[in-house]
């Protein structure tokens, strides 16, 4: 069998079975959004994320400024999405020896502004060649002052909140494919086409320049988060999962954007598919049995089964598809 | 200009220049083996290293447990530098498609073991999809009980000590190339070979299996440590300069073991060029004003200058030619 057939999520489930986390100071091992150690009664949260030229970002689609700025904000997403504060990170580049220095200080600075958005130091630096594609990686660690939120802590009944729109990231995506090229939105370039730019531009920048979203001050009434970095479907399914439970969501409680609905217009898709299967919103996806009104509240959790209300009122089975690497190459 | 002209020194020079560790709770930033932390007063270590198919290692003549059981060990190796105990890891992986169950088995046999040899927990890992080359990368967290050894310790007037033979990994690798295939140690597989195996076989495992080295008993008497991943004159090149002081090296003191010599004569290059170029050994080269009559003293440190002197009594300038991605790619 060849891990193109089997996807990373069995990869990572075979981590998983292979190093079980038996030491007394780790507190969460692997399987959530980062790893929680135990340093002198100071939790730790420890998580690294790849992204690589050819699976993560093409580079005829992305300014270097874009890479570096969208690496931080994804990883720090790790961090928020346990309830912690970001505040240390190691810098990993693997780089092709073509790679120029114009290109280098771009991508720097995009790291340079991503940290200083999240108050993020960087301690360290791992530099090599490659003789293939660019991968860039960080390594984020943090504290948590109030409660460690887990994937694994939500309880039938309580309700499914998400923290802001899905599926503007996936659908600046698609539209900057048929673009065929980058946008500088980090210099202020504006498009002049027949979908109107106020609708464009939050989803290139939701999709380009995304940012993380920290709910810490809510902490101690969220039982589980998980960041939706794969997709509405795919990232609720791991939560269910983790906590062996069940959901059912309403599709007429989704919030969808006017911008979302003017760009898929605009390209003939329907928003449901964004919404649902497309990644890299990074907005948090939480359950809490209390009342939160500035979140959208889009479902329960119930004891089993995953399904989603339509709007026709006909319920369907929840399935976790979702940008997954090797599945979807 | 591009990096390939540059090297992989300059581009972790201008990642200092560009992000200066300003935050109270960072000890050590960018620029040692490892950085660290101050976490409610205890001190902890994090550091991270790649390797990449085509610059660290070649699937012809690497076994998959090989890269594995490397990657464990050249990562704890920053750790052993500072004076650490290694306790936590994160492991990324990017896989090209065709990578096969089978193969990713036995590399994370390869972890496995190396996990247990240094006594490591795996608390997270993040596994993506690639076009290109296998990437894989360890992030190593520890802490430190006694003192933090840094590499700018090193004052005139102190000793200079190898914990153990330098030239061996680089002479094993020379060694597999010429044979042009993997040989599977782990296994117990043996050669046989117009050179004896008894003198073979410890210098691929040097370069194939190595062994990180832990100082930290000494920790006390220890003024500067940096490990020899580069090579001893690039590696020690470092710690000079980070300490602003010179060296005095004597070739007849540097420790050559019988199965250097024989596997060198061999192959007809001078031990010399591996001893004082080669990488990869992952011996510890400290600095201390005690004897160390347990280690091998190859020179003292001095106020300015990098010298060697030759077993013919000449005196020649250390300059630092070593292992640089980019440069020799």
């Amino acid at each position: 069998m060849k891990l193109g057939d089997a996807g990373e999520l069995k990869v990572l489930e075979r981590l998983r079975e292979r190093f079980p986390s038996g030491s007394r100071d780790v507190i969460i091992g692997i399987g959530d959004d980062a790893a929680a150690l135990d340093i002198n009664g100071q939790a730790l949260l420890l998580s690294t994320d790849t992204m690589t030229e050819g699976i993560h970002f093409d580079l005829s689609l992305f300014t270097p400024y874009q890479i570096g700025y969208k690496l931080v904000s994804s990883n720090v997403s790790d961090i928020f999405a346990m309830g912690g504060r970001p505040k240390w990170s190691l810098l990993g580049m693997t780089l092709p020896p073509e790679t120029d220095e114009a290109f280098l200080e771009a991508f720097l600075d995009g790291v340079s502004d991503g940290l200083k958005r999240y108050g993020l130091t960087l301690v360290g630096g791992d530099v090599t060649g490659s003789t293939g594609p660019l991968t860039v990686s960080l390594t984020v660690s943090g504290t948590v002052e109030g409660k460690i939120i887990r994937r694994c802590g939500a309880s039938a009944g309580e309700r499914v909140y998400i923290s802001g729109p899905v599926g503007e990231a996936s659908c600046g995506l698609e539209f900057l494919k048929r673009l065929g090229r980058s946008v500088s939105l980090e210099l202020g370039e504006e498009l002049h086409l027949a979908v109107e730019w106020e609708s464009v531009e939050p989803l290139l920048k939701r999709f380009l320049l995304p940012e993380a979203c920290d709910l810490s001050e809510h902490s101690a009434h969220i039982t589980s988060m998980i960041d939706i970095s794969d997709g509405l479907f795919l990232d609720l399914t791991r939560l269910c999962r983790e906590s062996s439970v069940g959901v059912r969501l309403y599709e007429e409680k989704i919030p969808v954007t006017g911008a979302l609905e003017a760009v898929s217009a605009f390209l003939g898709i329907s928003p449901y598919r964004f919404i649902t299967s497309g990644g890299e919103d990074y907005q948090q996806l939480f359950t809490s049995g209390k009342a939160f009104p500035a979140f959208a509240e889009i479902g329960e959790i119930t004891e089993t089964g995953m399904y989603i209300v339509r709007t026709d009122g006909s319920e369907e089975e929840i399935r976790p598809e979702g940008y997954q690497h090797f599945v979807y190459p």
